[in-house]
């Protein structure tokens, strides 16, 4: 049986993975130091439905699941030596790192949170490379990037590489990122120490560079008492555009897209991330060269986005000041065909889809807290 | 008068850069936490000649120079409090960014140096760009960077952008970096938040990719007493290509090209740093767009530097295995306009100047301990 370390595994894809992972004949290792409910507090964002401690949710899982087991542990991806315990005493195929402060307007809402999201994202990443280097070097470290790393380039966006004739000479060299938050340019700074570690200790690493995720159900979360599936967040920090779009509809609210709303990015269904993290275990990348994966299945304009959700609910749209300093006028293609290539079966977004998380979110109608759903925080 | 803040002055080119800006009629303000200080005790790698605390400096320099005041204050870049009462009291014409951790076998000597490296030169960096922001929004930031950002690839490395068609489309991105050590990764990281928040926050920000610098005399030090003028490292941890390979020339040891020896890398002169930063204070980057100056001079492989010195003083040369993971046959073309076009008239490589260096070397040559020349750090 193989051991799969997940990192972050109190988290909205961090828990949907462990029970993928644990059903379908993995070992899981949930760990989590509960960093983010303590940021949930301090911004008074909490989720729609709260969520039960991660060991509560594992106990729970455990207790309905004889003969399976998920083993949790609460602690730092930040300290050496509980890191170094985990990898020493589990000797893991593959360690998740889901294990990072994930939020734009997070990052950007204050010195303090820019601080803490540049040190809890890449201490965190470096300490787990050392640790695998020194502890395991053969385990796979796939860790969770965002396509929001590359910006959006006047240009196609390749899967971390391109080849580029500059000044007469042909050469392949990595993509060149432009983040647009701290958040993402500390997920930039993650890639790099990776690019370099692989290379320099030999080790195994992939990239997962992930589009928006919606969605909250997963077949192995289906009949989850409340509390003990996955977290929804709908507020302008840590909730994702379709998300919130679709409280929006549910609260009776207008759905706010920022600015013109021409804003492109890509999506993917929670069913496809935990699917793609397992495709992933499975094609462990080789020592040396860090693989990177563009981790989403469509591309829409916000605009799509908010249409869909307005067309089938009847919800209004209302155009907002963008509160983030980005292009709304841009190119956007990018890659994501090794997913595909190793063998995802895309969810796409569907009018059922939007219906079932609707249903789910008005089943909750009065959890709802409208002052949570536009943004506070500002880029400038 | 227009008031200079000098972050890491303590330093290498801290100390000149702050009495060549005083002597230039700036008011400078000398800032240090002495914890390089700290890194070389832990390490056993004292420079040749013990130097005097940094306030002893600006006292002793003071003294000398009548109607002219260097200010000092003693405190860590990472210190929002400390960093934000400085700009508020000075409200300087420019910040100059020295204050990291500046050796790449430090930071690949083990996993505390490597965490240590990036927590101080990423939350370095990004809470001095806070406090730019909320204190001083048109003050001119002038960050240290290095050519070892770009790594070697195998085209020519322009300042900072380049323009490329990629599958049709033709668009100005930043130039991909691929840096080799957890040190020049970490700086690779200021740079993308430096780019980042010079756009968000409109700042003026000029990030110098400097070479290897090497010497210790410029014009303003002439006649400084002992432990008065800047530190000479010549170990396998902080001291620069031709520094070590002097000491090794007076020690009467052979000196040691790392591997092959083919490496190609950008070199200055310390008289030439301290002149490119007086002249990046004098062409302040526009706000909102990050500047980026390759900051060197000549290109050497370092056999050249090791011929040069041993046909000056008969010292052999002896290959040792390279305890970096680097290519050692590449190709190597930098572009280094932007300081030619802005005024610098460069100190090259001479027989001279290395004799100069020579000569102070061996005035401390029963001070030279034979154990630290040669690298004890190795890559993997």
């Amino acid at each position: 049986m193989k051991t799969i370390i997940i990192i972050g595994a109190d988290g909205y894809l961090g828990w949907p993975t462990c029970v993928h992972l644990a059903a379908n004949g993995y070992r899981v290792v949930a760990v989590d130091n509960y960093i983010k409910r303590e940021w949930e507090r301090r911004g008074g964002n909490a989720p729609l439905v709260p969520i039960e401690l991660l060991e509560r949710r594992v106990a729970s899982w455990n207790a309905a699941h004889a003969g399976k087991q998920i083993d949790c542990h609460i602690g730092d991806v930040c300290d050496p030596a509980f890191v170094d315990e985990l990898l020493r005493l589990y000797q893991p195929e593959a360690v998740i790192h889901y294990g990072e402060q994930r939020s734009a307007p997070f990052s950007m809402a204050s010195r303090r949170n820019a601080l803490e999201t540049n040190r809890n994202n890449t201490t965190g990443t470096l300490n787990l490379l050392w640790s695998i280097r020194e502890n395991a070097p053969d385990c796979h470290l796939i860790k969770l990037g965002s396509m929001g790393e590359y910006g959006t380039p006047d240009c196609d966006i390749p899967e971390g590489e391109f080849e580029v004739e500059f000044r007469g000479r042909k050469t392949v060299l990595p993509f060149p990122c432009q983040p647009g938050s701290i958040y993402h340019a500390s997920k930039v700074a993650d890639s790099t120490y990776q690019r370099l570690l692989a290379r320099v200790w030999n080790l195994r690493i992939t990239d997962l560079n992930q589009g928006v995720v919606w969605g909250t159900k997963i077949p192995e979360l289906e009949g989850a008492k409340e509390g003990f599936g996955t977290v929804f967040h709908y507020d302008g920090t840590w909730g994702t555009a379709l998300n919130r779009f679709i409280a929006q509809a549910v609260a009776r609210l207008p759905i706010t897209p920022y600015g013109s709303g021409n804003q492109t990015r890509g999506f993917l269904h929670l069913q496809d991330t935990v699917n793609c993290v397992r495709i992933a275990i499975e094609n462990p990348a080789s020592p040396g060269k860090m693989d990177v994966v563009n981790q989403f299945t469509e591309q829409f304009s916000v605009n799509e986005l908010a249409g869909y959700v307005a067309k089938l609910t009847g919800a209004k749209i209302a155009r907002i000041e963008n509160p983030r300093f980005e292009s709304e006028d841009h190119y956007y293609k990018a890659d994501h065909q090794k997913v595909l290539d190793r063998g995802l079966s895309p969810s796409l977004l569907s009018e059922q889809g939007i219906r079932s998380e609707y249903h789910f979110v008005n089943s909750n109608i009065t959890r709802i807290n409208r002052r949570l759903v536009d943004p506070v925080v500002k880029w400038r």
